[in-house]
């Protein structure tokens, strides 16, 4: 029952945002009763907790898998960030915004997910990337990891980028390209042509060679 | 006296933040009472309000005069971006801090500018750019535009990159390089590498060709 009130309340959450979303709704939703859901839970705050929790050590097995199989760096970082864009295409913008202003518990556990582990595992991709000659080697790469990290918060900002005038994918997709685009050598460029030309995902009618 | 205590205070709020700068500050500064600086302003916040507006008419009328001594968009956008960071090097992060928390007419007069003045001005520059041939013709440019907009309070906030660990010039010419190459196409490279390599402020020595 625990892990059917956590799925279900995790698409609630992603479709909705957090503070729209009550424990009536939940338990309708599941059919179930409000009774139910305090047995496990003592209240939204830690489903949203828990949700989070579960959610960040998926990401990051999924992410730990992911190296092995990747030919280089730049095909690496792409991948990881077309895995985040998919995921933040699913999440209304409420979601984050909620979090920041109203769970100081939930938001904490995401910036410190965010420092230990997106932050540096985007740092280790970037050092990887200058040691093969792909990345420039006058980049800072800690700047650079904390740029990018926050970036991806910012897509999530209705006040820099409102929902009417943008997608989340669009945002998202652009910001990326122009980070990767930002640190490359020219054989770094080479391998991102090949990389957008070849993978459809990537739309390749849209990026152009250099 | 109303100019001498709008000069004293904006390089106090400079070099202090807002918060901690006091009336009484202000007044021993100058050599003057208190009494006398409220007889042109009724508080803090409206000294503050009129310094930004100056700054701001002060900064609006000396981006219009470089445009025509421009030869083209790239050497535009680093020049007005190293201005910018010039002066972002001599102002206290707390100021904006300051602002954003606790000088919420200051803040509604700071992101009016941003919108109506800056990201105008850099949307400008891409299009330009991008029509030119410099730029790719694949970027979103109110994105990009936002996007670098962003940027420069992303750098100045501590939580994020911690004053002890990073300068401000060093945070702002690496954000602002990383930005313009993300935009680039071959020909832009080449005009950039010129001149990166030709222009001493942008410490050639640093700036690798690509």
């Amino acid at each position: 029952m625990k892990e059917r009130i956590l799925a279900e309340t995790e698409r609630l959450f992603w479709k909705y945002g957090v503070r729209s979303v009550t424990m009536e709704d939940i338990a309708k939703q599941l059919g179930i009763s409000k009774k139910t859901i305090y047995q496990h839970f003592t209240d939204k705050e830690e489903i949203l907790y828990q949700v989070m929790l579960d959610k960040m050590v998926k990401n990051q097995s999924e992410m730990d898998c992911m190296p092995a199989k990747m030919a280089n760096p730049i095909e690496e970082i792409l991948s990881v960030m077309t895995m985040i864009q998919k995921q933040a295409d699913q999440v209304n913008p409420n979601f984050l915004i909620d979090i920041r202003r109203y769970y100081p518990k939930a938001y904490l556990l995401f910036r410190q997910y965010k420092e230990q582990f997106i932050v540096q595992s985007i740092l280790e991709n970037i050092q990887n990337g200058v040691s093969l000659g792909l990345y420039r080697s006058d980049v800072n790469p800690s700047i650079m990891a904390r740029l990018r990290v926050e970036q991806i918060e910012l897509a999530f900002n209705c006040d820099i980028f409102p929902t009417n005038e943008y997608s989340m994918l669009e945002i998202q997709r652009e910001l990326m390209h122009h980070f990767v685009r930002g640190l490359l050598t020219e054989k770094g460029f080479t391998i991102y042509n090949e990389h957008v030309n070849t993978k459809n995902e990537y739309n390749q009618s849209v990026y152009e060679k250099k």
